[in-house]
């Protein structure tokens, strides 16, 4: 007898899933289920095709050589049947069944399986508010949607839209609405900033003016609280504090993993409602697999299950499970927490975990930053890039990455490297100052930014300067009459002067005339130090360290961090 | 008293030793000294100098805040006594002191030392050929080397060089000369490819190709046997082969470690000549260190002692180098090979053994290539990927990775995390095939290529299919006659209709036909198959096997590969 599996779920992992199997035991009667009508689709591309760049809907469900992946595709090509606008409405563990209901004929059938699939994904989270049901108020994970939005952008008839949730599907879509469309986008999140959890405050803080200063609204810590519309679309927003115009209300706040058909046939579920699954992705049943949006695996980092709904983590679990289904012992240990995301000129990305959530889960954290070019600096095409190393005090162990750079493939490399460490191991600070990177000038400086952030993290924790952020940075400039810090630019002279001539309270002392004038330095008081990027800085205060000036700050990233963040002086 | 502290070499390890146990050791006596007159520069850069793309022969030997780093440099900020055209005599190890001498005046001196650090870098290896003392006769490592190409090259006074050497620097010289200033170059390399030891004979062809369609000549298993001058300055090369017009010749075959100070002194030293070294970077005395490209380290993938000469290796050695000397245990574990550089349309970059090598040092080795998109296949903006995963055939280990791509970064991406896994641990496979890289349409695709050539590589060494390089299907393709292979085609139909046109022999068999054609397809000889990347081909193939043809082998990369290599069906 043949080995029957069914799939259920089409998007990502169940299609993947399906495919190798079959490719493994050709014998092998497959049939994959999903409710709705488009199958096997990048979900991930949505935001370009709404902003134009992916020109046709078809390309986000098409094979890289322009085959439309639907059912009559499957069965051709792959050897699979597939069965749309059908619901997987229960198993029976026992008899192995999986009841499954026509949308269509409303007709409903049990499915026998030696196998089972659950590849049920995620639901977007849609907060209860008033007017949620109105028009033109959606999510943007299908494709009917993104075509919606697509066809109101072409007709010139969307002028306005308001994004409740920063995150990275909200913020690629403000992106794809603001920069394409001209569309005037709000960004409002209730978090105190946005892509919360993926970027450090300061590096959010970046992303914010990265945002700002393309025409997006930004609203933190706020909250979304009614909707308002005329013949029933969606007019206006209300959030808590203001009012917005919005013709189209997307929601990205978040995912929620559909694990209710599992939980209901008594499997394993985490308390937040995902699948659990072990190394080999199998549930607690041996008989039924599950994987991608609607499971719980094991965060590398904290050790604890966790949750990551990505397309790339479905497809490579789709592969474990195909495998598997095969008869295979592939594994998928976990995950470390790997992300990228393109603003307008800043492209974000990251690794593990932020300084913000490494305290929360319990790590006696602490993060330093640096700005640095992405290449050799005489050469001429190259990026600053701004990297926050997050660390734990005690044991040195990095736990995790994250920057901001024009260049986000520069940024990616960066990240990557140290991804795949986290991945090998339990890599320590110096690890990432070892970190052999490849070398050329038109690729990576010398001594590389990924090395350099390691290495400051060392002197940090080795106790050889106090860092500050430079966020903080200008916090204390602000309230300098309060805490009577002296203030010290060690940038060339000309930089600091023009500075100085607005605010005498800045004093312009470039590191080359620090010795020189070392007298001019208060030693009653606090004293803070900045550059263009910390480098100067650091020198500056280890010549002041020298001279018996020791109550320094230094800002990390200097200027160059403080004008991406937006900040005035 | 201070503790003494002697550096020997000053282009980039010294320094950065030097400068780095003087932070953590203000009290510290350092000198530095140098035989020549220019210290602290990036070498690397010499050919972005003589290209142009730098501008300023300063550029490289500048701080990234445009400061000059000259002995009055060190003296001023880094608190540091430099001493240039003072070339080192000999060490006395008992007394503690080294003897140098003063250049112009010819005084010699023994200096006392508490450590003693060795950075006297390597000697281009120049063969020895009649002609060899001719003018314009050189190698790149020096920046006045640099200025008078630059000047010749400005003045219109150079048509025509010949590198000898077809590694980083020569390559890297080729490109300058040619792309910016129109000379015609040939490339004269001894092994019987490019980039021996880095790229496989595969992805040499590449790189041969990509220099050859923009004008560099490149001659392979060839040797220069004698040059000739007028006037003094060399005018023409002689191979074994043939005869080269040149007005420059520049030798760039390699290195040799100066380690003869060290060996003069007792020091452990290397067969090949280079320093050894432990884990903190000490020589056999322990006072006495050693870093750069006078040193031997340890191969973290053989586990034996290499030697790896690269400015980003060195600085982080000084790193190491300058904590010890303060009194730390910093460590340098060893190096995994990474490597990038650009060519013209292609950059290469890599990490590891090449299956070459492989085998070689032993390993039952075997490669797998692909090519994918960088990216999303719906994102706008994109570079096919060629990359090259090297693999232990009975552990399934991982050696290496090396490839191929127009967009650099991108490439070193992929790169890089696979030499960060290769630092942290022994990946197999499995582990290349589940790395988690940062995901998002712009940066790579939900199913990356890195995880791509791990999948493949499991299918190859699972059995599922006898893959071919590209290179060798086309040499099959071309013996037709003899080994009575039956070729398909498998891209879409027009594509290879257009082949089959011009060679009958050629079948074109799209996949989606495949199936229905099958009796097409002879029992009693063998099939080759291709398609655009490689994939379609394997789905064909697997349709094959299910009908029963097994005698198959599948082009690795497909007519991608075929057409960067430049072959011609």
């Amino acid at each position: 007898m043949p080995e029957k599996i069914l799939v259920v779920g089409g998007v990502a992992l169940g299609p993947k899933a399906a495919c190798r199997c079959k490719r493994l035991l050709p014998d092998a009667q497959i049939t994959l289920i999903d409710e709705n009508v488009y199958i096997s689709y990048g979900g991930c591309g949505i935001p370009y095709y709404v902003s134009g760049e992916t020109q046709n809907l078809d390309d986000l469900r098409s094979t890289p050589y322009h085959t439309v992946r639907d059912a009559a595709f499957f069965a051709a090509m792959k050897g699979i049947t597939v069965r749309t606008q059908t619901r997987a409405l229960s198993i029976d563990r026992q008899a192995k069944t999986l009841l499954v209901k026509e949308l269509a004929s409303g007709k409903e059938e049990a499915l026998p399986y030696d196998k089972l699939v659950l590849a049920t994904g995620a639901t977007p989270r849609m907060p209860k508010v008033e007017g949620g049901d109105l028009a033109n108020v959606l999510s943007l994970t299908r494709l009917e949607a993104a075509q919606a939005i697509r066809t109101a952008c072409e007709g010139g008839k969307l002028s306005s839209a308001v994004i409740v949730g920063g995150g990275f599907i909200g913020l690629e879509a403000a992106v794809a609405l603001a920069d394409m469309w001209g569309v005037k986008v709000s960004v409002v999140e209730m978090m105190d900033q946005i892509l919360p959890g993926a970027l450090s405050a300061s590096l959010a803080r970046m992303a914010a003016h990265d945002l700002a200063t393309h025409g997006v609204a930004v609203y933190t810590s706020e909250k979304v609280v009614r909707l308002e519309g005329t013949d029933g679309a969606v007019r206006k927003v209300f959030t808590d504090k203001r009012e917005l115009d919005a013709q189209l209300v997307i929601f990205a706040a978040g995912f929620l993993p559909n694990g209710q058909l599992a939980k209901d046939a008594g499997l394993d579920v985490t308390p937040f409602g995902a699948i659990a699954v072990d190394e080999h992705m199998r549930t607690s049943d041996p008989n039924i697999y599950a994987g991608g949006d609607c499971c719980s695996i094991r965060n590398l980092i904290t050790g604890k299950p966790g949750y990551l709904p990505l397309g790339s983590m479905a497809n490579r679990q789709g592969r474990v499970i195909g495998t598997n289904l095969a008869g295979g012992e592939a594994r998928f240990p976990g995950y470390v927490g790997t992300w990228a995301v393109k603003l307008f000129e800043l492209s974000f990305s990251g690794v593990g975990l932020t300084v913000e959530r490494a305290r929360k889960e319990g790590f006696d954290a602490l993060s330093v930053s640096v700005e640095q070019l992405d290449r050799a600096h005489f050469y001429p095409e190259k990026s600053m890039m701004s990297l926050e190393l997050v660390l734990d005090k005690a044991s040195r162990r990095v736990l995790g990455l994250q920057g901001a750079c024009s260049d986000g493939m520069a940024l990616k490399a960066r990240v990557d490297a140290v991804a795949a460490a986290l991945q090998c191991g339990q890599p320590n600070v110096e690890d990432i100052s070892n970190l052999e990177v490849a070398y050329a000038p038109p690729f990576a400086a010398a001594m590389d930014v990924v090395n350099v952030v390691g290495n400051v993290a060392d002197n940090v924790l080795s106790g050889r300067f106090t860092p500050v952020t430079a966020d903080t940075f200008i916090d204390l400039w602000k309230k300098r009459q309060e805490n009577g810090i002296f203030f010290i630019d060690a940038r060339p002279a000309a930089a600091g002067k023009s500075v100085q001539e607005r605010h005498p309270d800045w004093h312009a002392i470039p590191l080359e005339e620090i010795a020189a004038r070392v007298a001019e330095i208060p030693r009653d008081r606090p004293v803070a130090l900045i550059c263009n990027t910390g480098l100067r800085a650091y020198d500056a205060l280890l010549i002041l360290a020298r001279n018996g000036v020791t109550n320094t700050v230094n800002a990390l990233g200097g200027m160059q961090a403080v004008n991406k963040m937006g900040l005035l002086l």
